[in-house]
């Protein structure tokens, strides 16, 4: 059994670093680079593509709000179509680097607070996978299972691929439990390496409300910017690894690249 | 006889607006888009490339210093190697838009302080061709003749374009006159009309200093940004038709795009 | 009767301009000067407050949000705690423009976005109240009257001047009409000149749905950024005197600089 | 005998930090705070001011170059007199963030490739005197010996205070040995503790070269972006406690805040 491991990278910008992203990178499959709106320039994308390709890992765009400042994390009312001409500046300048690197962008993601919107809101997932459509319809959105934006991928014909968060609570409906409550983190190592290992025997994952929600996901997602992210990817990576699966780019389960 | 007809475009940020594209869209066979380093964004990116098209007007980009506040008209120290990734990022960048318009790069070209460092600097001039090499090599790379980087473009297998600045003095050697320098703009439309007449039908111009230079160009550009634009650059198109030539994009005569 | 002519300023960046500033400082008696959130450099505040200066032109800041790219005109979930911050930031970037050009700085005013919101929003209001008291409590708040942020003004001490926007309809609560309605805008000269005189000779203004609502003001706010401002501006100046009044800075009516 | 250490904080932006600030502010007694241009936002300043205001530390404005990406190291060719504008907005806003926290600004110190140029170059050190100057006469300037910037500061009757780099070679003139030649920094701590208690006890410092220079300074600069900066600053402490010196403020010494 095949799983992703998948990391948010480059989320540095001039002289100032986020994360361990060189480590992180031989850890993960996969990796969603921020494209200089809410983090990311040219040199620490071009950086970390190059690694990634050295090291096999699927390299996708992380499309942020233009908030440089707020690092995406800030809702913006942005007009839908105003914001799909920065998600297609934001895919164009990745690729751009991509290939001068001699490598291929495999997928779209969406960071922070436009990531949290186009999870509900329809009109502005339907202006993101559009903006996909457009610039490269062969490209993979990265979503959650059962969101707007997850729809309108499908609706336009992109492919998805689901991601698991493994330290974050779900409620009884499938969906992330809001940072603002208490509990929507999970954060003994123990407690996630369990979820994992639930995910990949039995296709589950325990709500904070108790129930057990099936839960079938192409990806596990670790966030590189919080505290220990490292050894928390090496907690998932053992813990998949210790319940007989494999760690492979999405891409490769997934009907490959077109 | 045929000849192109250049312009600056997508000078704006957000709220603001430079020049009048639009009109100057009517005029001009080719156009060279600010990137979002110096000026442009997604928004006034996309609406010209869209409008190029329409017209059949070839789309290039605009590479600049990352200096919104100075316009990129500053002279900024950046490493060869960091800027090179920055001009990547911003021909992706472009490339993204132009593709989901359904439309096609051509070229690149260079704004203010880094068109002019890369005339007479040959390791920067290195880096933009390596960075244009390794985005596209079937890219034309915009350039006054005799430069360094039409020399490093050459050396790279790059094909080059040519352009002659109407309104701008040349020296005995055929470089531009400084701005700083008193006589550097050729303000007086009729004059302006002489030396296109003059260097398409007798392949010279002028020198500042009365020497006749042969001058053998594929371009002739048009500062979108100065008063009278339009009306300079509808002088020039008449004066190119008044010879017996005719305006066309410079694939065109140049052997096309490939 | 005077009353106050106010507009908003230094709505550039760079090389970018937007209104005919010199003209209109001509015609009004205080100005609103972006301060590089949404616009505004320190170049262009500083020759905004060297001719408000000689034009006896009182001198406030327009704090908005961090949003060059949308011109502060879209809505940002910033933390009141922190646009605090970025408000006090703004108002001493003026201070200090206005200070080494030997000006004064009278009052603040709230941009787009951020403005709309601090009419409605009690906590966003209160943090932009102690934003000025910190920064300093004799300054001014400008507000149109009965908003959130003109209690949150009163109830920490600050002075209040409010304005009256002559080519905006009101609702029959004294609420301007949402630009997103039809007839928002009164956009026939002779209609303001009409609301104006109205306003002066008689206290009240006409709401959209045939109300005379009582508006007391201190001021009438002339966009400087929509077309026609200059003409505008010198309709409403020409209403005034024509009703008899005169325009006078707004500290000079009410109890002046402390 | 007394003599200052001084440190450059707020040198994060948004989300990103670079340097252990809060634990530097405990060992340091006075700092430089970035304002926005080549890091800092409104946020850090007001924090770290704060912080700086609870210790006693003595606070001050680290102008830079607008280059948020470059980090304000790598040289512009900025007007000087745009560059003027520039630094006032800078000081402005930091005086705006300091005088909001009941903190009082002490003086101004000049960033990376600006602090650089100021050392050399007459007419930009000149126009940041005048900026300086023109906010606030009764600020110090910070400044190594012997430089364009500490020529124009007492040109312009403003009170210099200078400062010696523990961790940096010198030549035989008393100038810094170029960070790109070897031998540029001292990097052993033993050698660096000698060399501060050289300093305190005897004035002089070795030059790269050998001969032993007289140094009169008010202060001693630490870096805080690098490696180990927090116990370079307790070892250059001990070393001034050791001499039998201590550490204060260098307005203590130098005549007091006017």
């Amino acid at each position: 059994m095949k799983i992703d491991l998948n990391s948010d990278m480059a989320e540095g910008f001039g002289a100032w670093r986020m994360a361990e992203d060189e480590t992180l990178l031989g850890i993960v499959s996969s990796v969603n680079l921020a494209c200089g709106f809410h983090a990311g320039d040219a040199v620490i994308m071009d950086r970390t593509v190059r690694l990634a390709k050295e090291r096999g890992v699927a390299i996708g765009a992380h499309v942020g709000f233009p908030d440089l400042m707020g690092f995406g994390r800030r809702l913006m009312q942005i007009e839908p179509k105003e914001m799909e001409k920065y998600a297609i500046y934001q895919l164009g300048a990745l690729e751009g680097i991509a290939r001068a690197a001699g490598a291929r962008m495999t997928h779209a993601s969406f960071h922070g607070a436009l990531g949290n919107l186009i999870s509900v809101d329809q009109s502005m997932a339907d202006a993101m996978a559009r903006a996909v459509r457009a610039f490269d319809p062969t490209l993979f959105v990265s979503s959650s299972p059962g969101t707007a934006i997850a729809r309108a991928a499908e609706a336009q014909g992109l492919r998805v691929f689901t991601k698991f968060l493994a330290d974050r609570a779900y409620d009884a409906k499938g969906l992330l439990v809001s940072r603002k409550l208490p509990g929507s983190m999970v954060k003994d190592a123990d407690a996630v390496r369990k979820r994992v290992a639930r995910l990949l025997t039995d296709g589950t994952v325990v709500a904070v409300t108790g129930e057990a929600l099936r839960m079938q996901v192409d990806s596990i997602l670790i966030h590189s910017d919080t505290a220990g992210a490292v050894d928390l990817a090496r907690t998932i990576r053992g813990a998949i690894e210790a319940a007989g699966g494999s760690v492979a780019p999405f891409p490769q389960t997934l009907g490959g690249v077109r």
